[in-house]
Protein backbone atom coordinates (compact mmCIF):
# COMPACT_ATOMS: atom_id res chain seq x y z
CA UNK A 1 0.00 0.00 0.00
CA UNK A 2 1.24 3.62 -0.85
CA UNK A 3 2.71 5.27 2.30
CA UNK A 4 0.22 8.58 1.67
CA UNK A 5 -2.82 6.02 1.37
CA UNK A 6 -1.68 3.82 4.48
CA UNK A 7 -1.97 7.00 6.85
CA UNK A 8 -4.76 8.78 5.54
CA UNK A 9 -7.09 4.77 5.81
CA UNK A 10 -5.46 4.51 9.08
CA UNK A 11 -6.60 7.95 10.28
CA UNK A 12 -9.70 7.60 8.92
CA UNK A 13 -9.99 4.63 11.37
CA UNK A 14 -8.41 6.75 14.64
CA UNK A 15 -11.09 9.04 14.13
CA UNK A 16 -14.16 6.74 13.51
CA UNK A 17 -13.08 4.82 17.06
CA UNK A 18 -12.75 8.44 18.72
CA UNK A 19 -15.63 9.58 17.78
CA UNK A 20 -17.60 6.44 18.67
CA UNK A 21 -16.09 7.04 22.77
CA UNK A 22 -16.88 10.73 22.16
CA UNK A 23 -13.69 12.33 23.26
CA UNK A 24 -11.74 15.60 21.30
CA UNK A 25 -8.68 15.17 19.44
CA UNK A 26 -6.95 16.75 22.12
CA UNK A 27 -7.94 14.59 24.83
CA UNK A 28 -7.15 11.70 22.74
CA UNK A 29 -3.50 13.09 21.90
CA UNK A 30 -3.37 14.11 26.09
CA UNK A 31 -4.40 10.34 26.94
CA UNK A 32 -1.58 9.06 24.49
CA UNK A 33 0.59 11.43 25.95
CA UNK A 34 1.28 12.43 22.28
CA UNK A 35 1.95 16.24 21.53
CA UNK A 36 -1.49 18.41 21.57
CA UNK A 37 -1.35 18.65 18.11
CA UNK A 38 -0.58 15.15 17.34
CA UNK A 39 -4.09 13.45 17.29
CA UNK A 40 -5.06 15.79 14.42
CA UNK A 41 -1.83 15.20 12.10
CA UNK A 42 -2.61 11.36 12.77
CA UNK A 43 -6.32 11.61 11.51
CA UNK A 44 -5.50 13.78 8.63
CA UNK A 45 -2.91 11.14 7.67
CA UNK A 46 -0.19 13.40 7.91
CA UNK A 47 2.08 11.30 9.08
CA UNK A 48 4.10 7.42 8.75
CA UNK A 49 3.28 6.87 12.96
CA UNK A 50 5.44 4.37 14.71
CA UNK A 51 4.09 1.14 15.37
CA UNK A 52 4.50 2.05 19.32
CA UNK A 53 2.32 4.83 18.68
CA UNK A 54 -0.05 2.53 17.16
CA UNK A 55 -0.11 0.37 20.03
CA UNK A 56 -0.74 3.21 22.77
CA UNK A 57 -3.94 4.43 20.41
CA UNK A 58 -5.62 0.93 20.19
CA UNK A 59 -4.87 1.05 24.00
CA UNK A 60 -6.40 4.39 24.79
CA UNK A 61 -9.25 3.74 21.78
CA UNK A 62 -9.85 0.49 23.54
CA UNK A 63 -9.46 -1.57 20.44
CA UNK A 64 -7.79 -3.95 18.57
CA UNK A 65 -4.36 -2.81 16.77
CA UNK A 66 -6.24 -4.84 13.90
CA UNK A 67 -8.58 -2.40 14.53
CA UNK A 68 -7.45 0.36 13.15
CA UNK A 69 -4.52 -1.26 10.32
CA UNK A 70 -6.55 -0.48 7.15
CA UNK B 1 2.96 -2.76 25.79
CA UNK B 2 6.53 -1.07 26.39
CA UNK B 3 7.91 0.65 23.51
CA UNK B 4 11.36 -1.90 23.44
CA UNK B 5 9.42 -5.58 24.63
CA UNK B 6 7.38 -4.41 21.30
CA UNK B 7 10.43 -3.89 19.12
CA UNK B 8 12.03 -6.72 20.17
CA UNK B 9 9.04 -8.99 19.65
CA UNK B 10 8.51 -7.56 16.65
CA UNK B 11 11.81 -7.73 15.27
CA UNK B 12 11.54 -12.17 16.31
CA UNK B 13 8.37 -12.37 14.46
CA UNK B 14 10.41 -10.86 11.23
CA UNK B 15 13.16 -13.38 11.93
CA UNK B 16 11.21 -16.04 11.97
CA UNK B 17 9.25 -15.24 8.65
CA UNK B 18 12.40 -14.17 6.67
CA UNK B 19 14.23 -17.69 7.86
CA UNK B 20 11.32 -19.46 6.85
CA UNK B 21 11.24 -17.98 3.46
CA UNK B 22 15.21 -18.30 3.26
CA UNK B 23 16.52 -14.96 2.35
CA UNK B 24 19.37 -13.17 4.11
CA UNK B 25 18.89 -10.48 6.53
CA UNK B 26 20.54 -8.03 3.67
CA UNK B 27 18.29 -9.59 0.92
CA UNK B 28 15.24 -8.68 2.80
CA UNK B 29 16.34 -4.98 3.45
CA UNK B 30 17.49 -4.84 -0.34
CA UNK B 31 13.86 -6.67 -1.24
CA UNK B 32 12.05 -3.99 1.32
CA UNK B 33 14.29 -1.15 -0.06
CA UNK B 34 15.73 -0.60 3.17
CA UNK B 35 18.96 0.64 3.64
CA UNK B 36 21.13 -2.70 4.05
CA UNK B 37 22.24 -2.81 7.63
CA UNK B 38 18.47 -1.92 8.93
CA UNK B 39 17.10 -5.88 8.59
CA UNK B 40 19.36 -6.59 11.53
CA UNK B 41 18.46 -2.91 13.06
CA UNK B 42 14.64 -4.46 13.30
CA UNK B 43 15.56 -7.96 14.14
CA UNK B 44 17.60 -6.65 17.21
CA UNK B 45 14.43 -4.88 18.25
CA UNK B 46 16.57 -1.33 17.92
CA UNK B 47 14.57 0.49 15.66
CA UNK B 48 10.71 2.27 16.60
CA UNK B 49 9.28 1.00 12.90
CA UNK B 50 6.93 2.82 11.20
CA UNK B 51 3.87 1.17 10.13
CA UNK B 52 4.76 1.95 6.90
CA UNK B 53 7.49 -0.10 6.68
CA UNK B 54 5.44 -3.33 8.51
CA UNK B 55 3.38 -3.21 5.64
CA UNK B 56 6.60 -3.21 3.33
CA UNK B 57 8.15 -5.97 5.41
CA UNK B 58 4.65 -8.09 5.61
CA UNK B 59 4.26 -7.54 1.75
CA UNK B 60 8.07 -9.02 1.00
CA UNK B 61 8.12 -11.40 3.91
CA UNK B 62 4.34 -12.65 2.19
CA UNK B 63 2.29 -12.74 5.26
CA UNK B 64 -0.18 -11.19 6.84
CA UNK B 65 0.75 -7.52 8.57
CA UNK B 66 -0.94 -8.75 11.62
CA UNK B 67 0.98 -11.76 11.62
CA UNK B 68 4.19 -9.60 12.47
CA UNK B 69 2.45 -7.83 15.31
CA UNK B 70 3.10 -9.04 19.04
Amino acid sequence: MESRTLAIEFGKRVRNKRKALGITQENLALLCKFDRTYGGIIERGEVNITLEKVYRLAAVLECDVTDLLP
